[in-house]
């Protein structure tokens, strides 16, 4: 196999990766799905490397997700959830960082409710760190996935029309993918209320709508995020009833986008409030089980690409 | 070693197993066991598989016993216990288990509340499925731990006569060793309040005492059920010395059994409510530990057994 | 490699134990922190055994170095934590214990808010049974990376002076270390409020100080200890304030000690409260990331030892 170059010690965020650094990422991921797929899943790279899951917000997917990829590449995994964690006994975020990084860690996978806490511990410990989401900042290894995705049914992602629908404020998701797929070359559109826009949505190069209808007619992807019932404290939103309405994601709605437009969605879904049942579902459109899929691969494709870069790489 | 054969691909529940089938399973685990008591504990029968436990209940003797099979075969093993999941954020058990299945797992052990929940999503996923208790309805694997317990003991199960005494109403472990204990001959009674068994009992192949002492006369086995507390909502029980009184095991009822009558229980026990806590330490005539010892044999030979159903089985 | 010799089974203390057996563990311990900085950070020594962490108290620390340890000399680890276990529904410490037990573990870690827990679980269970802290009695395996980091600054332990300093009274740190400083022949002081000092302190071979200038004057070693907010329940310190201003490391007092002399804490450390945050950093002076990672270096010395005298060791 040639051996892909990529020149990070780290994964903080989508921001400032190059095309080809992405598209590195999903050649490999792509092999690792694959193998994901055959009866022997595991395979040794990782061999008597540390990985740990540090993980102060719950999470099943994400969490489970780099679990399996650690494990699947040989390395130890230790997952750290902040209930059983002297967090709760006052230790800040960086004592428990480099608690561990005292123990000799490889990669440090870290989901914070602060922006920023991945680039903060980045820059105090010696092993790799993973943002598996900070606060409303980037969540990158999403974008990922979503984007390795989309290239294995579309063939390609420049040139694209990519709706973001929903609560894009909120969303480190859509904050990664609106970097990404900017980047790989598609057009960007979010849609969603006023009240769930980000104010300097205009600098993201991006185009904005507010009509459901408007924003997805024509596009080859309807990307829906998760309304963040748990973040909202107040009144971003009217009633569910009205929100789905304007614009949960339903046969109606999707009639406007392209004949073969595919349908995504990070989980976990609120079926009958950002997305219809039956729509998330839809065996021929909806992605949104292979982006699970995916994410296992995308995440095998990051750890191996990361410790490449350790010290003593490849040593043995 | 010969291979034997099974043909199912999940283990629901003991009802509809053949007694050639149960009999595989039991002769299987015989090997495990001798295997456990070894140093080395470890087989990598199932390396590069995937097992999850998805547990909604808590569990300390299931849930870890299944961890420990899963590991002693290498396979990588992830569990996933309700408090630190998405479950939290409102998301279905059904696309739980389709998201964890998109992930590529080979075996899901599953622990629920609902009746039917390990058959729901056995119908859904492309892996095996092991239900490790569903509500009050079965609890396969511990009713072949209770098989291979008592087979070890007598030589076989066939023409003993077995006493499940207590809780029958709520127990899955009654009703999975009712179903194995009439397939492979055993004579079943149960013992019990009237308020505490299930209304269809007398289509259940068994004879029903509500005096414990002329039920557990001349039995070859007590198997004493678990009073859950935390599943009776109201007036199921008197007080508890009452209950102890008339249906906890003393020597003093014991003495009705066989001279070599043997006890046991699912745990975790109550001692002082349902069992004296003399009798559960009887040194000669108490089966609990073994019963926990078996359980571990017991799950490795039905992890081996259902993967070798999966595509790809046996395929480096 | 020579092979040492360790004639115990069980490490419930550091009470009882010969200088020349805690030497025996600190040389070992050497050898797998050189390896824990290399690549490769696992060797298979424990393949095939089982590993049990059961914390009846939340640890971040202590837990994770005990899984790194295990999982570093291959051993299958379950980490049982007791929110998630049956002791929620009553099960007893002992019945619990027993239970694994019959998993045929090899080696259980045991965590408890009782003095004697450990010693009692030992009693019962055929493994190897670890104290990883009961109440307020020992935390043998904190005593003997504490030594560790202090032998490798210092290159000896006998001789040194050193002081522990803050809330001995409810400390197994505490107590731990004053039986391995005395028996590896360092003179000990003890510093803090008479408040937090056990009543039987004057049997303990170590010199008592209420006055914290006078108790590290001239020391090698100052060890703070954890106020254990979470334990006091009443009057034990005045506020926070005047506690630091008494009792609190800052450089000030510090300036007391030998000019080399260096910092312990065993962590989590309360920033403010018995330590100043920059003492708690210093480059040159503060070992207290030195200390965790000797942990996980201790922890697996100590693993590989006991389990050296569990029967069939060395069989393959």
């Amino acid at each position: 196999m040639t051996e892909p170059r990529y020149p990070h010690r780290h994964l903080l965020g989508i921001q400032g990766l190059e095309q080809h650094e992405i598209t590195t990422i999903l050649d490999l991921a792509d092999g690792y799905a694959a193998q994901n797929r055959s009866h022997d899943k595991r395979r040794n790279l990782l061999g008597g490397r540390t990985l740990v899951n540090l993980f102060f917000e719950n999470s099943t997917r994400t969490l489970t997700s780099f679990e399996l990829a650690g494990k699947r590449l040989g390395a130890d995994v230790i997952n750290m959830q902040t209930q059983a964690s002297s967090v709760a006994k006052g230790e800040s975020l960086i004592d428990t960082a480099m608690t561990l990084n005292a123990m000799h860690l490889d990669v440090l996978v870290v989901r914070h409710a602060e922006s920023g806490a991945a680039k903060l511990l980045s820059e105090k410990v010696n092993c790799s760190v993973i943002n598996a989401g900070d606060g409303a900042h980037e969540h990158p290894t999403q974008a990922l996935l979503d984007a390795l995705t989309i290239r294995r049914r579309k063939g390609t992602i420049a040139g694209l029309r990519v709706a973001i629908c929903g609560d894009v404020l909120h969303s480190r998701v859509a904050r990664s993918n609106i970097h990404l797929l900017n980047t790989m070359g598609a057009e960007v559109r979010l849609v969603g209320p006023r009240t769930l826009m980000p104010s300097q949505v205009e600098r993201m190069g991006v185009q904005v709508f507010h009509d459901m209808r408007a924003g997805i007619k024509d596009v080859d992807v309807v990307m829906m995020l998760r309304i963040q019932n748990e973040r909202m404290k107040g009144s971003f939103i009217p009633s569910i009833p009205e929100y789905f309405h304007f614009f949960g994601l339903d046969y109606d709605k999707l009639a406007l986008a392209k004949p073969d437009a595919v349908i995504m969605h990070p989980g976990p879904m609120n079926r009958g409030v950002e997305i219809d049942s039956d729509v998330a579902d839809d065996v021929e459109r909806s992605l949104i089980r292979e982006q699970v899929e995916m994410g296992v691969a995308v995440r095998m494709a990051c750890l191996d690409l990361l410790t490449r870069n350790l010290p003593n790489a490849g040593v043995k």
